[in-house]
């Protein structure tokens, strides 16, 4: 742990390690988060090493899967877990993809979402109502501001046999009520598949005490990790329940007797890129022990309303995140301009937001506040934003 | 391409841009080839990029997707097929997967197979006879020196609707009659699903004129990508009959409706890591215009059989590949003596090959013969063995 009494020497040093932070305001970890040096570094170390002694080593196929136990062991120490109960993905999607084709569905079967999720949930729902002819029923939660409980209650029925859906929702930034929705739920005897893309890493997320069934992690956004990596939750008594579907590590007669591996690494496909898995565990790593859970989850916290407060007293922007349940996600939109634009432009003036338009989801620009951010770069987004608002939608199109 | 009019000076600017070969005499791209020089200074120079410009810079994801139409434009080149009938996968197993789980199955249905796959094919196919009812018939084929053709033929039913197999057997390194294979399959309306794990890149392929169906690569072996890449073809007209199973790309109604992406690229998962793709796709230019296709298929094919007859040369020692079905695999025994025991102390005496033990299938020691190895390291192993087998067993194993 790197002890630094001043806050302000702290996140100099730390943001001497993302050097990506020092070519632009960063503030999109909800696409891709920035890189560590110490990730790099390992990556790149590791990638010489195969160059030169080759990847046939013997002891080579043990020490990987040895280093993803240590992988497990570390997202279980993060998510509160055990380490059996993770598979090691490259995506959310994929995380959400064998979940949702690990169930056995019948005809008519049903699943409960909401309004909001991002097509990475979507697309796999519609794939299983197309080609399984399940019922997707779509609770109309707003932004995540009203009652969420009550509208996925709603869409409840004897038939559903999953709800899926964000924990913190990609284009309103609201955080949903987890563990109630969990409540409910169980009490109808269905299970709870996460899209945790925007809220690992971002917000302290206790497996077990959710008592959540399933949650599909990216590597790559707040965990900072290198793209391609990712990890899934299952929940240890839904091994049974939850099939593998594309597989690979099985003891298998070929007649129909498998004996998948135990835990959830019977869910994976395996084969990533060995070093960036490498780099995944040096970035795990570094944000335990060199940053710290608490310390920056405190500080997106923190942070997330600077730049709630500031967005909010710009005249003509309207900030379309709840406020009462928001971490790092800051949506908004201004009359007049597309989000497109105003994105845009602030990126030729050195700032990194995103815009969001996944009709008829919310279009929004949504700003991801990290926790390597600054007051300083939050009041320089407000102040670039007031001067394009003030020059008018003319001035932005023009260029 | 390089033109070197000396074959002795070609292969040694060629083996000094796989430093892997220095560090051992690398007879084992059955496993994972040797990387070029040029593949990882791709890859660290694009991860350096990520590290310092970020992840998230505009025009960063139409980039990844022209990229990838370079990487099916070079896959459709070398294997004689349309770009848009192949999908970028990170294994040859994951291929498979999507192929087999792409069809839509009834119990009872059938699929023919061989006594000699690999698990990447011999899991997924016991998946799906578990999880789907499916029966899968074993047509014994011996080492793959026999009557191969009337083998299958028998094993057909009207039930049949696939015939999976390998092109090249990993473990007795028979090249199968693919082109009769696909006449006898297609005769009696059934699919054939390709593990080309050793056939591609070893051997020359035209998917075209093979009139197959699927055919699942993979990166990091006789392609000498970086492991985690790989790409499965599917032939044009079978993107009706092989749905897509694991789904990213699409535009998706979550009532049911779904559009997905035009070709294969609807059976991707997406998300690799990104400086990996780049450093898969330096390598394909590389063995295209800096080695020559013709040229190392040529080179692996006669270094192959001089290796065959090398080892065939040594008493006690059983060469069991069949020498006319052949390209660079030979498996072989040496009664007292395990494979293991074999690999292990021809490691150390600085040779890598690797044993395949994976009963029923044989259990036997295999070189790799690769275009990059030289007439010297052949009779270096033919030496290694002989002294090996001729100090006995005991001594083997006392070390």
């Amino acid at each position: 742990m790197t002890t630094l009494a001043n806050p302000q020497t702290k996140i100099d040093h730390l943001r001497s390690q993302l050097p990506a932070t020092q070519a632009t305001a960063y503030f999109n970890a909800g696409t891709n988060g920035p890189l560590s040096i110490v990730a790099h570094d390992t990556l790149v170390a590791a990638a010489h090493k195969e160059l030169h002694t080759g990847r046939i080593v013997p002891g080579i196929y043990e020490s990987h899967a040895v280093r993803n136990d240590r992988i497990r062991a570390l997202l279980a120490e993060t998510f509160h877990a055990l380490p059996a109960e993770f598979a090691l993905t490259r995506s959310t999607t994929e995380g959400l993809n064998i979940a949702l084709h690990g169930l056995d569905w019948e005809r008519g079967d049903e699943v409960v979402t909401t309004n909001l999720e991002h097509p990475g949930l979507i697309t796999p729902l519609a794939l299983l109502a197309h080609r399984y002819g399940l019922e997707i029923r779509v609770a109309d939660i707003g932004r995540g501001d009203g009652d969420v409980i009550g509208a996925i209650h709603d869409s409840i029925t004897p038939r559903t046999r999953v709800i899926a859906l964000s924990h913190l929702i990609w284009s309103s930034g609201a955080i949903l009520p987890l563990d109630s929705i969990v409540e409910v739920a169980h009490d109808h005897g269905a299970l709870v598949i996460v899209d945790a893309a925007q809220s690992a890493g971002q917000i302290p997320v206790n497996l077990h005490a959710l008592e959540v069934d399933v949650y599909a992690i990216a590597g790559q956004k707040w965990l900072c990790g290198p793209e391609g990596t990712g990890a899934v939750f299952i929940r240890q008594n839904l091994t049974s329940a939850i099939r593998p579907t594309f597989i690979r590590y099985a003891q298998a007669d070929i007649s129909g007797y498998l004996l998948p591996a135990s835990g959830a690494r019977r869910y994976e496909m395996g084969e990533s890129y060995s070093p960036s898995m490498l780099g995944l565990e040096a970035t795990l790593i570094w944000l335990k022990d060199d940053v710290g859970w608490d310390w920056l989850h405190g500080r997106i916290n923190e942070l997330g309303r600077l730049c709630w407060d500031t967005l909010a007293a710009i005249p003509s922007l309207t900030v379309t995140t709840p406020r009462d349940r928001m971490a790092g996600l800051v949506c908004f939109s201004v009359g007049g301009f597309t989000p497109q634009a105003i994105t845009s432009e602030l990126f030729k003036r050195g700032i990194t937001i995103r815009y969001v338009a996944y009709p008829p989801g919310p279009t929004v620009a949504r700003v991801a506040v990290g926790w390597w951010n600054t007051e300083e770069e939050i009041s320089g987004l407000g102040a670039n934003l007031a001067e394009i608002i003030a020059a008018g939608p003319e001035a932005v199109s023009s260029k």
